[in-house]
């Protein structure tokens, strides 16, 4: 079979690319996958014994400022209002995450009001005084003082990244916010927020369901390269440094594990995602996703949780690892990218970048624009 | 000046019968209200010194789960992502509110998961048991034991009420919801949430445009009563006891009474609205209006807080008071009402009910469809 456009990857990426050219520009798609649905990590799926969504490559919130993307978007799915929090535990005590005025009067018993609190931080600041932070332990502690550094920050970075944050170069955060206020919104400055009403899952099928698009699942391009019949363009939404066969050495990338479980109660832990702080309880957090469709009605007393521990595996990419030589690595191969003929390479793997959903859509609707409809016009 | 109808009252019940009566039976209108403002008590305005926009009668957050409402209020206004949470301070400590996991944990100083905490209150509730509560604090105790009762609900409802909660009839509250989860979303049922971007004068502007509304502010329809010229009917939105001079006697009302304070901080309380729940505290909660507005920038270091008490006073209604002989002396009213020829008497002071904004649109909507539409067809 002859195709106009080869995708590879059923991410949002690929998805988005792949509509607009079969939609917009009418051109025939094909769209391979190695896994065997479409959605990529974004993938949730119902439980047939409990009845729950399951976010199976951990808990995807939707979330955009962007009115372009929330246009886009809703034009495959509509969103239940549903708002983000992340509650972290820490010596068997739940707090607020990010740090807000509600963690810090709780973990210093204190009823402090918000210039009070900045106040208090300041001199909890400089107690540990740190001028030109050298590593992230130093600019955690420069940001929130050394208490609440080693309280939240440090057993979770120590699991998350496997080093001690004194190895760890200070640009792999950026500042740790503080919010001198009560707000609880994880996403507090993103104006549409919420789950598809349906799950992800149909968002993508919406979204692929034209006739100008073919999609082919467990199908792995590196196997199958030299087969396809594409007549203009290969969009590669895969890791960059696969693509060139790891030319110049291969990409740090952290992974993450989920290990199912079901509970025979209607609600485990009252929250959709439970950080654990303390090193010494092995896993990240655990995901509950039943709390992520509070419109949906549960008649069952049961729940699934999971629990997310961090790995490093190349083979099941999650998130860049944002060293200055994981950064130098990637500048060469984006060099090789733009070099290469008839191929674009996208997506949070193919940029090497940890993109959100809505930063994702984006790019691919600037992708279309700027590298397609005007390459055919 | 003829008019074919007299809407008297401005509010929402008012606003959104204007509006369908100009624009879709294409009538003309003429809407009085004694305030110099449009919108009733969900008035909001810049506040000159500030920048900030207050609400002058108590915070009002937009919430529904009606798409028929959704739908029509989003014709005349955006709304921001702000969703809404309450919090409560009691001996110094700030708690959640209404009652949830987060506040039995702290309250109790313990690591509860939400089966546990079920338990752990149903043996508190069985402490004092309750058969069949006589009065709102035998109710309140039946819904949260004692010292739940004690900390967050007894003082509150004594500000609230002036009266001991032992001599308020049960059906003054409905039961007192317990959340065994961390959902602090405080409208956490409504779909659709948020406060008007331009602020709720413009929503009540954008309604009221059409040019067969002419609108009369400072006006007291008693005043005036044999005045109008009104061809079709009279819709009145005020109380009902007035409307009827008071024949059968006063309906009680409680009204909020709201201290005006300009502070040269930033940020005062960290969140909109803070409750406080000791008796020995005078005031029932302080609303910070700045907090509603999350996406306007704010460069002034001031922020403007209103202490609110209650009290009682017919001639400034918010709340009606749901005891057993209102409600019969408010059905005898009501049989008035349906005798009047050419009036219809509604909305939250008509119908004596503590309506939020969403339900009072729809019962407007819905008495255009069934008085305003079929009868003029």
């Amino acid at each position: 079979m002859k195709y106009d456009y080869l995708i590879v990857g059923a991410g949002f990426f690929g998805s988005v690319l792949s509509e607009r050219i079969a939609n917009d520009l009418g051109s025939k798609v094909l769209v391979i996958d190695k896994r065997p649905h479409i959605g990529g990590n974004c993938y949730s799926k119902l439980d047939e014994e409990t009845g729950i969504e399951v976010h199976r490559y951990g808990t995807h919130i939707f979330h955009t400022s962007s009115r372009k993307v929330w246009n886009y978007i809703t034009r495959f799915t509509a969103f239940n209002g549903y708002h983000h929090q992340v509650l972290t535990t820490y010596r068997n005590k739940v707090y607020q995450m990010p740090i807000n005025l509600e963690t810090i009067n709780s973990f210093y018993n204190a009823n402090l009001k918000p210039h009070e609190a900045q106040e208090f931080l300041k001199k909890e600041i400089e107690k540990n005084h740190v001028r030109a932070p050298q590593n992230l332990e130093e600019k955690a502690i420069a940001s929130v003082g050394r208490s609440l550094y080693e309280a939240f920050i440090k057993g979770y970075t120590i699991k998350q990244w496997d080093k001690d944050p004194r190895e760890l170069p200070t640009n792999i955060i950026t500042r740790l916010p503080v919010r001198y206020n009560y707000r609880k919104d994880y996403f507090v400055d993103s104006r549409w927020q919420g789950i598809p009403l349906e799950g992800y899952a149909m968002v993508f099928k919406n979204m692929l369901k034209s006739t100008n698009i073919h999609i082919e699942l467990n199908c792995d391009y590196f196997e199958h390269r030299n087969e396809f019949n594409v007549t203009k363009k290969v969009i590669y939404t895969g890791p960059i440094d696969r693509y060139f066969d790891y030319v110049y050495g291969k990409l740090e990338w952290r992974t993450a594990k989920f290990q199912k479980e079901i509970v025979e109660l209607e609600d485990y832990q009252g929250t959709s995602v439970m950080n654990y702080a303390d090193f010494a309880v092995k896993y990240t957090r655990i995901h509950e996703p039943k709390h992520l469709h509070p419109e949906r009605k549960f008649t069952k007393q049961k729940t699934i949780i999971f629990y997310e521990t961090s790995g490093s595996d190349s083979n099941d990419p999650y998130y860049p690892v944002n060293t200055e030589s994981n950064y130098n690595l990637f500048k060469k191969y984006k060099a090789l990218a733009q070099q290469e003929k008839g191929v674009i390479i996208g997506g949070r793997l193919g940029d090497y970048a940890y993109y959100d959903m809505d930063k994702t859509i984006l790019a691919a609707l600037k992708c279309y624009e700027r590298q397609l409809v005007d390459s055919t016009s």
